[in-house]
């Protein structure tokens, strides 16, 4: 295929970057991509000790994609190598040590995940322990010959814990060098990541000059905040939104965004196209609710389909939006032999619903919820005297309040 | 063999040392050492690039064999795995590149020098690259995990260069991590060094604790200063003792110790027993001459035998203390065809010898000097017209200046 002009190229591979370093050297790659026809190999490390993916980590895959579909190759590194390793100091809590299984199963699912964003067709998937396994005690010191300790100690958290006096074990010097060696290895033209990832990404660049490549461009990418609105998107902070959740989580997290957050989740997390992006600055700002509601279908849209996008929409109108149940709905205590109903002969003796048939087709559509939670199963029972009572509600008008079979008895 | 007591042996262990860390400990492993009759491994590190021993070498190879007097082990370790790295950031000219062949030539001649003073049968040599070349990555990453950037930062020399904005490549902090796992390795009881190896030989502690050992004991010998009496011993300072060089040459080297340092250099590279120290120092502070012609004469003795070091000291006097040469010597124009005359004719004519034979016999000895170079060719010919005038010296007292044959003509 041919490429497209450096400044396409460019003008789309800019989009919601925070910084590239160099951006010209970019630029240079891209004419030289172009004039000999060979894809740029762009690099993204994955941690095989967190294979769910979150809306966080698309903003890179997405960056990825981007850098694929402009015909470029994609690479993903998975850090088997210190994965397997651990922490041998025994410090760090959040670094488990894996077998050579986890880290091949959890490889195997980050790629699942990121090939939702990904082109799988040019995505090649390798683990850093195939050649930092091959390495001696001689090649480490070569390796970590390249580079001062001053410098290192300019690592923004490295400087903090040594300040602070907090211990920094000397093996964590040699991860940075490690993730570098990864880029001479594949010999990286491009290599992406968090703005965490800024240090690790430049040092890659003085590791590849000193085994005389051409230093890779960083192209670091925003983290993304979480549903709370100010940190960080993480599992563990319980304000990510992860890519694998069922569509009406998905909506609905994403609904909890705050306002401002808006645009930003579009310019980062979707594909609305970068020109029609400052309009949707403009609707996010004057009508927060709609945009936002806009926002969320695209999103379960891109990772469930745009079918299971309405519905969940759909779900959230009823159960979120118009959750406040009206007080004065009709109230039913139905009938029962033994304080058990079958659900669907209950919506219709509440006059929800006309016949069993459309009870069962309303369940299976999602329409049907009790107490504002989504009923799946149309075969369902449903024991009266410990459930009731309870507010059965029917697509997004009908109501019922289910009372307990006794509560008839006593009056 | 039956080992000492314990306070035997700690007595002579103590002798000369700078600081034992810790001391109790040694005399535990002392202890133990004679219940289980083990040898204790006493652990002395080489380095590969500088195989020619002097003086200051021999401050802790004297330690060693008194350990070895004791009953215990000497390991030399050749740290050929590093001096075959050299300096891989190309800051240090000191460190050069070695091969495997310079390393063992180097190392063989270490051993060769180190047996004058150690006992060849219990000693033992090995090349770390034996055991360093088979770490792995990951195992370098454990090594690494036991040490924080911040205490080795704390080594004098690295403190002093991070302070001073000089850089330090990061390998630098792996080489005394190798030397602590050379200790490992051998599981050494007890490691000797030089003061300016206390960082190094107390990290090896840690990383034998890491690795479930008992800890060696670091007994740290006094750095021995130069014959210019201020600097560490060093070929390169040119102020060294080189334990191979000529009678004469180490004779006259130690006389040239200032005064200060005769009983230090008695003490520490000496085997004046330890309970004739205290007369020694009193002897040299009232008639530090003797003292240190005493001193000279024991060093040559040493490391070439009584007789030499006898003849050492006779030419020392010779051509040093008498080598002011009276105004009024008899002088003498011989009588040749050509210019030239043999020089055992020469001294039979200038009346310093009566025949050829004892001419020969005292060239043999070492009594025979022109212009206080001593003479060693029996066979010599001399070219009158161009060598003198000069000063011919047989034995001690016996003199005859020299004169071209060309005066006698003219007068």
């Amino acid at each position: 295929m041919a490429f497209p002009p450096v400044d396409e190229q460019m003008k789309v591979l800019r989009r919601g970057v925070e910084d590239i370093v160099p951006e010209d050297e970019l630029a240079d790659k891209i004419r030289e991509s172009r004039e000999t026809e060979a894809p740029l190999s762009v690099k993204l490390g994955c941690d095989p000790s967190r294979p769910d993916l979150h809306l966080g980590h698309t903003v890179v895959l997405r960056k990825l994609r981007q850098f694929q579909d402009l015909g470029h190759r994609a690479i993903l590194i998975v850090g088997d190598f210190t994965g397997m390793i651990g922490d041998p100091s025994g410090r760090s809590e959040t670094r488990p040590q894996l077998t050579l299984e986890e880290t091949r199963r959890n490889g195997q699912t980050y790629y699942e995940q990121a090939t939702k964003i990904l082109d799988p067709d040019k995505t090649e998937i390798l683990y850093n322990s195939e050649w930092l396994d091959e390495m001696s005690f001689s090649d480490v010191i070569e390796l970590a010959a390249q580079h001062t300790v001053a410098r290192m100690l300019e690592r923004e958290d490295f400087n903090q814990r040594y300040e602070a006096g907090r211990p920094i074990s000397i093996h964590e010097f040699l991860y940075p060098l490690a993730q570098a060696q990864d880029s001479v290895h594949i010999e990286a033209d491009v290599e992406l990541g968090g703005t965490d990832q800024r240090f690790n990404l430049l040092l890659a660049r003085r590791i590849q000059e000193a085994h005389d490549q051409d230093p890779q461009v960083c192209m670091m990418l925003p983290l993304l905040e979480g549903t709370d609105g100010t940190r960080k998107m993480s599992k563990s902070l319980d304000n990510a939104i992860g890519i694998t959740e069922a569509p009406e989580d998905m909506y609905g997290k994403t609904m909890s965004v705050p306002d401002e957050l808006i645009y930003r989740y579009v310019e980062l997390v979707t594909d609305v196209p970068t020109e029609q992006l400052p309009k949707v600055k403009g609707f996010a700002e004057s009508n927060p609710r709609a945009a936002k509601a806009q926002l969320a279908r695209r999103i379960v849209a891109m990772y469930h389909g745009e079918d299971a996008a309405e519905e969940a929409e759909e779900h959230f109108e009823q159960t979120v939006v118009e959750g406040d149940v009206p007080d004065e709905i009709p109230e039913h205590a139905p009938d029962t032999e033994n304080g058990e109903v079958g659900l669907l002969n209950l919506m219709r003796h509440a006059d929800l619903t006309d016949s069993n048939s459309e009870g069962r087709r309303l369940i299976e559509q999602g329409a049907v919820s009790i107490d504002g939670k989504r009923v799946t199963d149309t075969g369902r029972y449903i024991n009266v005297d410990e459930e009731a009572p309870f507010v059965l509600q029917v697509g997004k008008r009908r109501y019922a309040r289910i009372l307990p079979e006794t509560r008839e008895a006593e009056t």
